[in-house]
């Protein structure tokens, strides 16, 4: 019977995670049912949300569970099918999981054309981190022209594609991104009107003079102290989306906000949102960012690495935003 | 030539504010033009928000002017007009400000007619702090059948029908007020489901034992640690109406919010809102609040002070929370 290798969830982090919380296991594969389909995963998507499923507790989605695969975004081919809508050779985008193989009914597989965007692209700038950039800036941010969008990790999967879309929209946008060679990608590569690195020592400073007529928009991905300063730059009305917190829920801890009232004195509005919950928006987003990748009005960068084994190195690296752009963990 | 009295703000406040920061003047009242009247106020009406207006820097308004009347509600009786619109003896409502008469050409007035509701209550649950509940409510909370809100402040002018609006929706509403005459007063008389004294020890456990279902709507007037605490509870898709921060600008200190990441997890939405920005909605708000009002369905209570000169620390008596009910001066 083949064997297939998966990374699971060994233990719950106190505080920040180590590789220690994961571990590799192999199983054996079962044979197909009816209906059912074989896949050998070639990309592996790593994203912040996998490190609140890693905690117990009060969050929008159950926790993962110990033993189990961990969760994730997968890119693969199909290597055996008893299943009519699936033939061998087809590329799948799906929720396989940390490991080699998965073994599926094909309902939540969606196949992908590598002649429109490159089966990476699907985990990234066309998949969910895509997916969640254009709901936020589509339906949470709408700019207007001549507004100011705010994008924090401006250069990781999800800020790559916000900051370009605030641009093909007519608004400016401004990112925050870690250290002087990803603010140069922002501007040179990504079209960012200007971008900060959260590490200068003048960082305040700096963000405030990028920010010259306030912030309409912020893409908030990552809070702490980025978002308490953009907090108190806000213009009348701002939007406020709240994709991700990753600074303070990287070790588990609170993310506070020094100061709430210009949500009240500027009339703004934040709001949270998980882009799995509006799934009926992803075949319109999906089309629409393939066609920006296509014609080459989306940009975007990944980093991968190799093989399965170096998964949990590679998640932690990206909490700590040592990747540049879009963090893949390559299978073949 | 006739004389007026009338409270100027004399100095800001540096930290919390004392009836130093106030003065009474006389001034000469000045013959009516061609399109003014001339209006003797009944009532002033008291409100947290002029206490920002005391500081300068950004907000959502001008501050107000140092040596100029304090900006505030009216309700008074037109005694002299030389404008066709206004007869004397007519009962208008305005922003006339802390003084005994107004001149003005009348276009931001607007008539209120006594048989319909009391002439104070279009100070209190049938004028702005009645709109704002209305507005926080209808547009922003939205509440549905089953669902429960937090109502912050829930027996001040704007609380005290924020709670009854929800009940008429067939939601379920639960208070936070200070001290157990307000929390009887809230569940007796307006209705709440329950209501919780922020003042007690054991206050934290009280609210958790009070909202065993979360907090699908909070109507915020204060901040403070029941703001924080309410966080907590926050069920998915919660709608917060983020409507005053009296706590902490009371001092004109910062509005801390200890966890911000409930907003993300929960896909809940906080907005700030100034109901003066949607005028365009005050004559169906007032319309349906007159007719809860009058049916009896919408009750309330105040607190009124006697004269002018009763107005400084009648203001900062109700930002401690020392009024029960709507805080008004009586001037006639």
């Amino acid at each position: 019977m083949p064997r297939h290798k998966m990374i699971v969830l060994a233990s719950r982090p106190e505080g920040a995670p180590s590789v220690d919380n994961f571990a590799m296991v192999e199983r054996d594969l079962p044979e197909l049912k009816d209906g059912e389909l074989l896949v050998r995963h070639l990309f592996l998507s790593l994203d912040p949300y996998m490190r609140g499923r890693m905690n117990e507790g009060k969050s929008y989605a159950a926790p993962q569970a110990l033993g189990e695969a961990m969760i994730g975004g997968t890119v693969g081919e199909v290597e055996a099918s008893r299943n009519p809508r699936f033939a061998v050779g087809d590329k799948v985008l799906g929720m396989g999981g940390w490991r080699t193989h998965a073994i599926c009914d094909g309902r939540d597989l969606r196949k992908v054309d590598p002649a429109v965007a490159p089966l990476s692209a699907w985990l990234g700038p066309v998949g969910m981190p895509g997916v969640t950039a254009w709901y936020g800036i589509n339906h949470i941010i709408a700019p207007k022209p001549g507004e100011t969008v705010l994008v924090s990790a401006a250069t990781g999967a999800v800020g790559t594609v916000a900051g370009q879309l605030t641009k093909l929209m007519g608004a400016k946008a401004v990112g925050i991104a870690g250290g002087p060679d990803k603010c140069a990608f922002a501007v040179e590569t990504l079209g960012y009107d200007a971008c900060v690195d959260h590490r200068a020592p003048d960082f305040a400073d700096r963000l405030r003079r990028a920010l010259p007529a306030g912030v309409d928009g912020l893409f908030e991905n990552v809070g702490g102290e980025p978002l308490n300063l953009a907090m108190r730059r806000l213009n009348p009305f701002a939007r406020i989306a709240l994709c991700g917190l990753v600074a303070s829920r990287y070790d588990g801890s609170r993310s506070p906000v020094r100061d709430i009232s210009p949500i009240l004195t500027m009339r703004a509005t934040m709001r949270g949102f998980i882009v799995s919950e509006h799934m009926e928006l992803w075949p319109q987003a999906m089309a629409e960012l393939a066609g920006h990748v296509a014609a080459g009005r989306i940009k975007y960068r990944e980093t991968i690495a190799q093989g399965l084994e170096s998964a949990p190195a590679a998640f932690l690296g990206m909490l700590r935003g040592e990747n540049f752009g879009k963090q893949l963990v390559r299978l073949d």
